[in-house]
């Protein structure tokens, strides 16, 4: 039979459903001090993470089990036609040009941020967090609990140039 | 100054715009043995993440200088309407109930998937990873590289259902 004209699934539906937009709503927003993008010295800083309006504290419950969450954000001070696909970390001429995929930088496709952060305390609708490099006002998508058994598995490698640009990500101001 | 009088900012544009919905699209497509949906044995999966149409392969380069990825995508067999903001973990009685964000299960609030991988290969427009716990045809929206310097700092807790559920996550038919 040929595959064109199987009804099940032609070759124009397939292609069709490739172009879906998903559609993702804040669930959450940051409220910290840092008002701007910055590359470094974010390890001082602790944020609330306050449930959005209509998402009951109920989804919250028991959190605190757990001493680390995986945070998921948006960018949202980035427009999103700021992507380049490939370009040199922090633009530094040193270092190889890479893939955005192969960086963390928030000029990319979709703009979704990532951080796993420390759980310092949970008060109702809100959870206080370390290590969470989003300004305030930032939209949160989704929050999820560390389990050791989610964690890489293997020794990790990794390129010089990104332990340079990381050396002073969470160092205070004298870091 | 009346802050409900300043022109800048109102508490009514301020309320408009925490209504705002994100868009996101398919950067790349999950292609493994796996599908449906499982609770367990990822462990022997290898899977290929292809890059979507429209997406430039240089979005992949030097990529391969890391062992281990994020990666970000959609739980699309899941609907929308099937979230419940708290629930016991696996149904089980036996477990404390829980709230969605102190949980991972798929039927969440933006149904968005989260898995640490190991980068086995780099091949033009595909990736072959393990450890991916997303079935065939699944959407990724962000791959992104693991650096150490953004694992959990300090030790990691978690409570005792949360290793009970992951038993034979990863293992095969024999674990």
């Amino acid at each position: 039979m040929g595959r064109a004209r199987s009804a099940r699934k032609t070759p124009r539906r397939a292609a069709a459903g490739k172009e879906k937009r998903i559609t993702v709503v804040p669930i959450a927003w940051v409220r910290n001090s840092r008002m701007m993008p910055d590359d470094d010295r974010w390890g001082p800083i602790v944020s609330e993470i306050r449930l959005a309006v209509g998402v009951p504290s109920a989804s919250l419950a028991g959190i605190e089990k757990f001493s680390h969450l995986d945070i998921l954000y948006v960018f949202h001070k980035v427009r999103g036609d700021d992507t380049k696909f490939s370009a040199r970390p922090r633009g530094n001429p040193g270092y190889p040009r890479m893939g955005i995929f192969a960086q963390r930088k928030k000029e990319r496709p979709n703009g979704v941020g990532l951080s796993t952060v420390r759980l310092l305390a949970h008060r109702g609708r809100t959870i206080v967090v370390r290590y969470l490099d989003a300004i305030d006002g930032t939209p949160v998508i989704d929050i999820k609990p560390v389990l050791t058994e989610f964690l890489p598995k293997g020794r990790i490698r990794q390129p010089k140039w990104s332990h340079a640009i990381m050396k002073r990500y969470w160092n205070d101001a004298s870091g």
